[in-house]
């Protein structure tokens, strides 16, 4: 059973502000309840499922307190999925377990879809690359669009929020940019350590930035669409520098 | 001024049912507007716009009859998006011009989010490939989400829906898929011209098309996540084929 200040707080929870005020966001579905289970990153502060899931993963709720077994109709009052899945989590926050930087970290001016921060999210962490540092007017990584786009993925990937200008100044590695009219994607070669900047999702990398960026780099373009997402060109250059590594 | 049957009409077409019995879809916005009033893809059987945009746009407009003045209130009535924009245009579903076949051609096996159709014809069109097949369960082209997130790519991009089976069967060029356990996408290289073959975004490519794909091909993962959407695959694939392309 919940009760209905319980139900309040969780669904406040999808406004920043009540995140940020409790330390708390959500994670649903039981794909992601799997991936945070299984890893150390965020502390699980309660779980609601139902009891098909409670059953089926009794083994490993044995090391948890706060489980709480919940009816379809509550864990739909409290979800922010159209269609509900069998589990919430709701967690803290803060992160318990820091990673050890990768050797290419991916910097983010402006961005503001939600759905483009997860993808990029799943992107790093299928290329090995877990480090994001973001502009502080980005997305904010809690927000449940977000978290539920990465499809787990965030708990292998650091998000940080930086005041970009002086983060790239504080760097030794090579700063490479996505930026239209840049040299040939097809004719760099990436070192072994860098750091990539991408830009917002209209209006790309700003001025202020583009001085810092030493290497400005576009992926050349065949047929009539003026432009890519952030996320797509994310995984480009991502690949890009993956098979080079590999190839290395 | 639009009367309340018109507005019923162009509210009806965001269900595919209405949109296959008018033959109508509609696109909105300056940018797509711009795009579509600049290509003859699709047959533009009304446009619905604020003074500002017609006034900017007189000399185009001149060719085109059925222009109608309309409010922002009454914009906001027939429009599909969030935030409305200052045009909406009723388009005929029947392709006019039939564009020259790239060498690659893009197939994806029931592919049902509208954002990622929208996105991976947006991609196609980047690189220059403008032809994508999908199998006939999948999502529908005319589908505002998929028409706004292609960012007018429609024009430009060939979509057609086909028994994939029977379809990759008359094909003479090479078949490759993007597949997980496939051949390494670094060691894979590709011809000048081919197919492409993409699955759904949980199920991947069905058993059945599997066997009529000589080539299975996998992006090599170097972190955590477990799998990458389809959009993303698409344009991992589409990029290495093009480099290749560049560099051959």
């Amino acid at each position: 059973m919940l009760s209905n200040r319980q139900i309040k707080l969780i669904q406040s929870l999808k406004q920043k502000k009540f995140r940020s005020e409790h330390q708390l966001f959500i994670a649903e579905g039981e794909k992601i309840a799997a991936e945070v289970l299984s890893s150390n990153t965020f502390k699980i502060e309660a779980i609601y499922a139902v009891k098909a899931w409670i059953d089926k993963n009794e083994l490993i709720l044995q090391q948890f307190r706060n489980v709480v077994e919940v009816s379809n109709n509550e864990l739909n009052k409290i979800s922010q999925l159209t269609t509900v899945n069998q589990v919430l989590l709701l967690l803290n926050c803060k992160i318990q377990e820091n990673l050890v930087p990768s050797k290419w970290t991916i910097v983010i001016d402006t961005l503001q879809d939600p759905g483009n921060l997860g993808t990029i999210i799943r992107v790093a962490d299928w290329f090995g690359i877990n480090e994001i540092i973001l502009s502080k007017n980005s997305v904010d990584l809690f927000n449940p669009k977000v978290i539920q786009s990465t499809m787990g993925s965030f708990n292998r990937v650091s998000v940080k929020y930086e005041d970009l200008s002086i983060w790239l100044l504080s760097q030794t590695r090579e700063i490479y940019g996505a930026v239209l009219g840049g040299t040939n994607l097809y004719k760099t070669i990436f070192p072994e350590y860098g750091i990539l900047v991408l830009g917002n999702e209209s209006k790309g990398i700003s001025s202020e930035l583009l001085k810092l960026i030493s290497n400005h780099v576009e992926i050349p373009q065949e047929g009539g669409a003026e432009s890519l997402n952030v996320s797509i060109a994310c995984s480009i250059f991502s690949n890009e520098i993956m098979r080079q590594n590999f190839q290395r």
